[in-house]
């Protein structure tokens, strides 16, 4: 039970616009929080949580969502589609949940992950119980 | 000893590009993390610590801070400047070191904070525990 986890919050509020004049805009997080979900159960993907949030605040990259877990950096991605990327965000988020803080190293993370980063925050416990710097030699 | 905390990180990374050819960018996170900290020593505010980081992966809209704390969503604001919002980014620190949940009023943050939010993320308890949605009408 000590089996580190990870949790994908995926906002489902961003609008993503469509060429279609009937159908202005779509909200794909919603789709995208279903796919997660589907593949982390038939995957008995235990260490990974997927918990759709009504607005992460990015707006204008969706899809985003953001990697969080104890004592690790959070990380938030945008420019995610539904289609596409759900089966290496769960791959990424794995990846993440054995890491020991969170830094996957560049290389090792997806493309997408790569490109979409939106920002990232250090675990909470560093900054409380030191108040000193968070400077690591590390990739963003 | 139960006061509420709250840290904020400041990211000492990010270059903002100046006129000067001769010095054509600074560094002015490391500007606003002294600022912060000198206000916070001198105001004898025990609740808030004020951590520098090495990268909050935003880049684009320097100075870039997150408010953070236990059981708390997380705040992303970027384009702060360390001679104009530093007095605003410390009261609105105590604003939401004494909220519920992290989310203040829409009308009690700083206009810096409601023109330059980045992103937002729940506090992982809500996640972890539950897996169900987050889903509440709140302001961003």
């Amino acid at each position: 039970m000590d089996e580190a986890t990870v949790t994908i919050f995926v906002c489902v509020s961003c609008r993503r616009r469509l060429g279609d004049a009937d159908e202005p805009f779509d909200q794909p997080g919603r789709d995208l929080a279903d796919a997660l979900q589907a593949r982390v159960r038939d995957g008995g993907q235990t260490s990974v949580t997927v918990t759709p949030v009504d607005c992460l605040a990015v707006c204008k990259r969706p899809c985003t969502i953001a990697l969080a877990g104890a004592d690790k950096w959070t990380y938030l991605i945008g420019d995610l589609d539904p289609d596409s990327h759900a089966e290496e965000i769960v791959a990424a988020a794995l990846s993440f949940a054995a890491s020991e803080n969170g830094i996957v190293p560049w290389r090792e993370r997806p493309v997408s992950f790569r490109k979409g980063v939106i920002a990232r925050v250090p675990p909470i416990v560093a900054g409380n119980t030191t108040g000193n710097s968070v400077l690591e030699a590390v990739e963003p």
